[in-house]
């Protein structure tokens, strides 16, 4: 065994490292004992004909519930609006909610305003489900359906696999069919998306003074860039900020010069093809554009990590993050911190 | 007259300083001439009896959707989402939109994903009401309902006048039975808010050489933050981030020390209330926080211009971003700036 493998367990990001691993293991779990419980409520779901949908969450909880409105949006045909929680908690609305379907997605199902929105909407008609890695959690109580995403105690307070397990309950629940829909192929592409980790370690040199960063990507790849720029906020401390391909262009790209790097998210298929006009603009403006994604466009970027090819866009954000959460861990270990244990960080936030 | 009066109309900053201070006036011609059309206008929706709404805008008139979203939810109880046009332009996505209320909100109108938006979602059942600021665009052809928010042609490339028009419009459609509700008094209080910018040309100097910001507030007052950091963007090229109370201590709390400013949006009332417990969080951090607000939320903090009391907490939006605006404009001059030509942007922003 060499020095490198002697890395002491309380070593920085360990906790992080570790749960970046176990997500194609988790995925597998998912796609066997935990199939029949979204079977089930997927049929639940059905039965009730909901015919607007509303996703409230937190943090990086909120990204999973932006990609799982993607899906409710599209394959669904119904229209679907992330929750202010702060409508009901502070202000006191009580909505009417008969014939909404009302997903509430949070890693630990532990934060008060959350649980109140869900009884609240409870109580005005929704059919209320929960998704959370905690089945025992207020929330899982508080809603009529319970999903377990079997993440496995989660201990990095940066989350990594409670949020890829998000997205594929949630892609399981949405699915037309309720079946895997080449989900099934998930868990031998992150084996081999996450094999490439050395490459990450060398990029994450590229950023090591980097104060500022912007992400973007389209269509269901944007909660990729919404949760690539949280892990780089809460792990790297620098001020990372995510906008669609379409929002950057009015208004935030006077900020992007050479010096401000930029994260594309460039996947296969139509979310990355919309990218396109996005990476003209920015070389218009002479920017830094690093690209995760499919290799063709990934040419006459400063950088790339490439990604498996031929995988269907709306399960693409799985694998497109794991590449992102690695580059965050190795980002915050080069500059010394420990993404276990972010500063000014709790494991369960909770929010009124 | 003395030389600081004979600025050259050419000078930079000229455009934006004009339209920031026209707002009252414009404020004054929709509560006149304006009030007619758009009380006509919430009288159809009443017909409608719509019983979900969907909001899509980009950039700045995004925010002023995100405002609507508060107002439909918790004045009129209905569940309410923005739309991500993609799910239409780029998938596809044909949703089932009976008994939906469609809002556009766009200053220019001339957005192709909008307008094709809203012709999707015209020919999929929605009632579709445009917001804009030119009545002749391809936006108000392709809706029912048309309401111009009347703020006359804006030439600067950072929107002003025509955000607050379209809170306005918004409010006046949205508050039950038509009637200003409190908006007649804005006016005064605007030209009241306007008049003490000499203030904030002291607090630019401040943010001189920052190069990151964060922006802050709740519920109702949550536009304002995102709407703010957009501005410090566009014109001053600071990496601004907005975030609700909430969201900030779900994980961005990690990038806050005392070198990264906080800009916080405190009003009179519950929203404002709901964010002292994040000002505590933030104080914890040794954060410098300065206060745009009620006077008795400002004390203890870095710094703060004080807002007029009594103000209710779905107008003061109107008020709170009129300082902020000021600040952009000073900032984006004190650093060498034209915010009426940021680099790399144009006044209509064309996204597929």
């Amino acid at each position: 065994m060499s020095n490198l493998d002697a890395t002491p367990v309380s070593a920085p990001g360990h906790l992080m490292a570790a749960e970046i691993a176990e997500q194609p293991q988790v995925w597998r779990r998912l796609l066997t004992e935990g199939l029949d419980p979204i079977r089930a409520a997927a049929d639940r779901i059905a039965q009730s004909a909901p015919r607007f949908a509303q996703l409230v969450a937190r943090g990086t909880s909120d990204h999973a519930a932006l990609y799982a409105k993607y899906l409710i949006e599209i394959k669904h045909g119904l229209p679907a609006g992330l929750v202010s929680p702060s409508t009901v908690t502070v202000y006191g609305a009580r909505p009417d909610l008969r014939d909404v379907l009302y997903i509430a997605v949070s890693q630990s199902g532990g934060s008060p305003d959350l649980v109140r929105s869900v009884e609240v909407a409870r109580a005005a008609g929704a059919l209320t489900v929960a998704v959370t890695n905690n089945a025992e959690s207020d929330l899982a109580a508080a809603a009529e359906i319970h999903i377990d995403v079997l993440a496995g105690s989660e201990r990095s307070v940066a989350a990594t696999k409670s949020y890829t397990a998000e997205l594929l309950a949630l892609r399981l629940l949405l699915s037309s069919g309720g079946d895997g829909g080449g989900a099934e192929a998930l868990p031998e592409l992150g084996e081999a998306v996450l094999a490439s980790g050395e490459q990450v370690r060398e990029v994450a040199q590229r950023y090591r003074f980097a104060q500022r960063l912007i992400t973007t990507a389209r269509g269901y790849s944007y909660p990729t860039a919404r949760e690539a720029a949280l892990k780089l906020m809460e792990t790297s401390y620098l001020s990372a900020q995510a906008f669609s391909g379409a929002d950057l262009l009015h208004g935030p790209l006077a900020t992007v010069d050479p010096q401000v790097p930029v994260l594309a998210i460039v996947p296969d298929g139509a979310g990355g093809q919309a990218m396109l006009p996005v990476l003209e603009r920015l070389a218009e403006r002479h920017a830094d554009v690093f690209g995760v994604g499919a290799p063709a466009a990934l040419a006459g970027l400063a950088g790339g990590i490439a990604l498996p090819t031929g995988v269907p866009d709306d399960l693409s954000p799985l694998l497109e993050i794991l590449p992102l959460q690695q580059l965050a861990l190795h980002l915050a270990l080069a500059r010394g911190g420990d993404p276990d244990q972010p500063r000014g960080l709790r494991k369960v936030t909770e929010t009124l």
